[in-house]
């Protein structure tokens, strides 16, 4: 056997070397995470999807990832922000219309009496949704939305709300975009509601936010200019099966990977799941009372009215394969503000 | 004053030999269009509004562009060939249900009397549209609809309808993406169908489709597996003031630039130019009965019940600053096929 020319020895060399600083250079996509079956299991997939000639990989046309936002994306207790927002806006209803005043539930909601408040009824809420959320024109809700998310605080971290993304998550987007993954937000909350922030906050930008949504009626104002009001007529109510509907209607694709929290992201992320190929479900439980809230399947979290996440759905994840990621076991850090 | 020193010369002078050696490496991007106002409209909007620094300069991420498709981006006539889906699918309708053999109006389309079908009331076509375009699951009908497309001809070209799209426009749509623009269909055909081709046709992807969409179930078959069914239930018109309704509902931004070619797309060109800064509002208008039909408000072109096309939308689009394109005067060639 003749002995490899010494520029061949060369060439080798500094290929490995090249290979070595590469990997080096590579730094880990999600600081925040522990090493565990979660982060394995977000790592391993968008490997496994993206790198081209792999057996799974995907292409980057078909990269679609759905992300649950209350209790996925950010925090949901005590109270979906949204919610917050209606009864926090109500002051202002009442002020255009006095009449309302005297009539429940906006009655309830000037009496600033907290306990009566969290009694309110399903009917009651949704006469509350339907007057702070509806009758303006989109451009005039944007506003008052926009201002009140410059000024509403947190009651426990007396933070923006805003700044109540979980880390762990944002990295996962950044991550998933990084690798040709285009990232929706597909919400039960108001679409229109999170399209005032989804770009600055998440970097999803308006048309890849899907949620709950409302029918707009065109018209003009009295120069001529067209805008559009907002109706209280429920087009898409995207919650449980109307989120696979709403991705269906908005996005026209079957995710390959989907996030959730709660039985209303069950039907996401089975139809995510039956989709051929390589699919990633996964479900955030949140069981870190300490640094956030606990609350669920696990023995001794409390129950809760908000983010359903019950036993049966538990055992699912089990059976279907999808990755339920632990709060207080993969998550390093939770918010950006953390120390 | 004194002289400038010769390394300065020898720079300024390579500077200008790199920017005409520039100009002269850029290709014209609309090669099937003639020089005149429309292309004229259209090279300056996307210039003032892509050039960083330039005082109508719009973000990348603001940059979207909607087009009809029926009589903007291919023909329409002589009939929307999502009606022709509908009609030719009937005889398969029928097969499955054969009590429908006796019911009009599918006798009628059976018996196969184009002057009688011709004749079907908007009632009629209703019927035909909810027996052909629901019942069956989101996967069967994209199956159904790409077998279909594969087979039938125009009648006029005998050739496959997705090849019937208009040259000049394809040039548009790419140098516009190319420009950092996303460009959308916004027809108001069914979202469904034109997912089915929208990627290959025209480059643009399903989830940048916005279209007339009914409703669809969630469900499970025997194995368990999760499908949509699609259901006669109307979500979104998406014609006339539909348009900017669904524009909202879908992509939840103002249209920078908007084509269409016909009464059902005045509100959305309205809408779109009734935005701050720089908009661009741009009327198909099909007076070239040669190369492809003439109908519409032109003096001598036929009426037609498709493309409506009255005088005083013609006058609108001359009072609101559109551009109208004369296929006639306008395209130097209309067909990829076209000698």
């Amino acid at each position: 056997m003749k002995r490899p020319a010494l520029s061949m020895v060369v060439l080798v060399l500094a290929g490995s070397l090249t290979l070595a600083a590469l990997a080096l250079a590579q730094t880990d996509p999600l600081p925040s995470w522990n090493n565990g079956p979660a982060k394995k299991a977000i790592v391993e997939f968008v490997q496994a999807t993206t790198t081209q000639g792999a057996p799974q990989f995907v292409p980057p046309a078909e990269r679609i990832a759905t992300f649950d936002q209350d209790g996925t994306l950010w925090v949901e207790h005590p109270m979906y922000s949204q919610v917050m927002y209606c009864l926090e806006r109500v002051p202002a209803v009442v002020k255009a219309k006095p009449e309302l005043a005297e009539v429940e539930p906006f009655k309830t909601v000037m009496s600033g009496n907290r306990e009566a408040m969290a009694k309110l009824s399903k009917q009651d809420l949704e006469k509350i949704l339907v007057a702070t959320l509806t009758g303006m024109s989109t451009d005039e809700f944007r506003g008052q939305a926009k201002k009140w998310l410059d000024i509403a605080r947190d009651p426990r971290w007396k933070k923006p709300f805003t700044e109540l993304t979980y880390l762990p998550m944002q990295e996962v987007m950044k991550y998933m975009r990084a690798n040709g993954y285009k990232t929706y937000i597909v919400t039960g909350g108001g679409q229109d509601f999170v399209r005032v922030y989804s770009e600055e906050v998440y970097g999803v930008p308006p048309e890849q936010v899907v949620g709950s949504a409302g029918g707009t009626k065109y018209g003009y104002d009295k120069s001529g200019k067209p805008f559009l009001t907002k109706e209280p007529r429920l087009i898409l109510n995207d919650d449980k099966a109307g989120k696979p509907e709403g991705i269906h209607l908005m996005i026209g694709r079957r995710p390959r990977a989907a996030f959730g929290n709660s039985a209303g992201d069950k039907e996401m992320l089975e139809y995510t799941k039956a989709g051929d190929g390589a699919r990633l479900a996964m479900l955030v439980l949140h069981d870190d009372g300490t640094r956030e809230y606990a609350y669920g399947p696990a023995k001794g979290l409390r129950a809760s009215k908000v983010g359903t996440f019950p036993q049966s759905l538990y055992d699912q994840a089990g059976k279907q394969g999808w990755v339920v990621i632990s709060m207080k076991n993969d998550w390093k850090q939770i918010f950006s503000f953390d120390k």
